[in-house]
């Protein structure tokens, strides 16, 4: 198997002006193939540390993928760092630099003396044309090892990666069958326990599991040779997690949210305190949502929550504007003020102030309003900050109503339905 | 001046499963200090890949910083491969176990052989106690080289690296003064133009300036040794690019934005269509923003925006819902049902679909009530996906009322103002 590895040259990755997007894009796209990087090193812009780099990678791997400093100015030095270590001169390619001035002559740029620059390469490279950007790529042998020089821009680098190098890595057998599903509320190690077994289960079908944990979501991966091998490792994963399943294979919750809502030809609303405005963007992350979400309120002070929902002004005030009766009033009137199929209603204790004994930081309540009545649910996120609780109280609005529109809501989840008239007259609800 | 390296330990940073957050993190502390990292290298949990990348870092540095593969479980070899670095064994440190089991028995949860991994250590280490997870850190000593080897998930690396490491780098000379400024509303090749012969003042001054773009802003750090430098460099800066200012030092867009109404007595409301709560979601980024965010308008649709904000119909079907004339109305509309002093209203073509050829996907008009008329203004977003079309929307609004409160809106910025019988009259605006 071919082994490959990554080197990315630039100062500014190393004094924190960027960070890297290359090296870990490579990677990912890499892993869903099934292969793995070998390394990645980052180097700063400087002769030496590139050749030397170049040399341990080269000794390592057989293919190499440089990215960085092909620009063209001074501080950009991997083109002579690159000759230096295959023991090459740069050499201006008249084709390169003619074709170069020419594209810049149609556009009306200027051509200056730097991007003559960009067209130097190893006197026995091979040119990697580019059909992005301004700058060539190039590749080089050493050590049976074959290294590839990119420019680092992500687009550019990306392009150059599929057009040159990942076709070789596209050679998984193509019998691997794969299947991926995002869960949502539960913690990395409570995953880990739950599953337990998975990789031994995996490993007798021939298959394999993999997952990454990306805040506040969880993706679990599954790969097997033949249909039943991978219908095992479902059945294991829905049996041990189920429960918890938002979204599969390439699709976002908003996305499966909004596939069964126009399925349903129904629509939903919200009607948004701690988080403002964040469910409604995030359902409308999804191209296509405004047929079914319409309009929303953001009703971040207790006079917007009585004029723009109906809340009673009396149950705000025994009952607070986080409470169970608050978000069902909420859930209730925006539903009725949008005309909406659904209403989601969100009120909590953001943070980092408002906290109580009664209500810590992290308190958010949840109210979804039906056609058949109105449900509740009160969750306690633990305190990671405000924009992690504000995040949490999206993902679990929307997952929310998922489970309701999948019927998969267990009692645990949710208490309800309350019906209109007992949420109105802020009676009846059971608060655990 | 210190050496310092970063080594990181973990198959899912070579497959794709997550992206370093540990070293670029650590790489941006040290630039803000005036450091720098020597290099960074990720291998597998491999033991011998790990024992050759410390003895290569620890041969170039004096510190090397180790992060990951310090968990319970198997594939977590890093205190192993340490251990024989440096020809020691691991041993249980009875000590360390006592306290965690105690910690966990006190929390209610089960301890698991697994644990007790977490509690062993190469035998001539230093242990670093944690106050934060579960695993302590560890420090060795070879070739006149410190090496620490911290957790890798990143709240607890971070607390290492201020608690045990940072402190050390703490050093620049405190009489080096910075000021750091966030630009919006223009590209990095713009910036770089506009701010020609920056570096070379900086370098006459004895001072540094470096900058990092992070779309959709731009953040210029100036350093120098004296004020009278720093404020030379300042009003270069200022004179250059000062009218696209949004922050400065730590301070966000929407705190200052905040700062400033909160100054004021002020209160702002939003409409959105296509950004459909992102800008609420913003602004409410901030803790405290009850006192001048009060409630705001989702209106996705055109009904949405008749029934919410009193739009006129005539104006929807003439204009359309993105316009001038709708989106001047929804400002209008907004600040009254608000009862607020400002109402920032956005209405765009986000994409992908949607747009026309007068009306390209891209185009946003936003509308800024007043107490003394409403302005407005449009821009054609590069179509860099729905996601930056809304984005960009937010910080534009954003920037809008900001620039109008600090008294720096340009007439090519924005037209207006419309008093509110021209905008409800829909007579008399012009549109470029």
């Amino acid at each position: 198997m071919t082994r490959i590895c990554a080197v990315c040259i630039g100062d500014e990755l190393l004094d924190g002006r960027i960070s890297d997007k290359n090296a870990s894009w490579l990677a990912a796209e890499l892993g869903e193939r099934g292969y793995m990087l070998d390394s990645v090193s980052i180097v700063p812009d400087d002769r030496q540390r590139i050749v030397d780099a170049l040399d341990d990678a080269s000794a390592h791997t057989d293919t190499v993928v440089v990215c960085g400093g092909l620009g063209p100015t001074a501080d950009d030095m991997t083109r002579e760092a690159a000759a230096g270590w295959v023991g090459d001169e740069v050499e201006l390619d008249e084709s390169v630099l003619a074709e170069l001035r020419e594209r810049f002559e149609s556009r009306g740029y200027p051509f200056t003396e730097n991007n003559r620059r960009q067209c130097a390469f190893p006197r026995t490279a091979d040119i990697l044309p580019t059909e992005v950007g301004t700058a060539a790529g190039f590749k080089l042998e050493k050590h049976d090892a074959q290294a590839y020089f990119l420019p680092g821009v992500p687009p550019e680098f990306r392009w150059f990666c599929e057009t040159y190098i990942l076709p070789a890595f596209a050679a998984e057998d193509e019998s691997v069958l794969s299947h991926k599903f995002t869960f949502f509320g539960m913690g990395e190690s409570q995953l880990e326990t739950r599953l337990e077994g998975i990789v031994e289960l995996a490993e007798s079908v021939a298959g394999r599991v993999s997952y990454r944990a990306e805040f506040p979501i969880i993706e679990v991966n599954l790969k097997a040779n033949s249909p039943d091998a991978l219908q095992r490792l479902e059945e294991h994963l829905t049996d041990k997690i189920g429960p918890w399943l938002i979204a599969e294979d390439d699709q976002t919750l908003a996305e499966r949210l909004g596939e069964r809502l126009l399925a349903d030809a129904s629509t939903v609303t919200v009607a948004e305190s701690c988080t403002a405005g964040w469910l409604g963007r995030d359902l409308t992350e999804v191209s296509g949502s405004s047929s079914w979400f319409e309009r929303g309120f953001i009703t971040y002070s207790n006079a917007a929550k009585a004029e723009m929902l109906g809340v009673d002004d009396d149950v705000l005030v025994r009952h607070g504007a986080v409470s169970a009766q608050t978000v069902c009033q909420m859930a209730a009137g925006a539903r009725e003020a949008a005309n909406a199929t659904f209403a989601l209603a969100i009120s909590g204790i953001a943070g980092p102030s408002g906290g109580s004994p009664e209500k810590p930081v992290g308190t958010v309540e949840f109210g979804l309003a039906t056609p058949t009545g109105v449900y509740r649910k009160r969750a306690n996120f633990p305190s990671r900050g405000r924009a992690a609780v504000r995040e949490m109280a999206v993902y679990t609005a929307m997952a929310l109503l998922l489970w309701y529109l999948e019927d998969r809501l267990e009692p645990h989840d949710i208490q309800g339905p309350y019906d209109r008239s007992t949420v109105l007259a802020d009676g009846g609800i059971t608060v655990d």
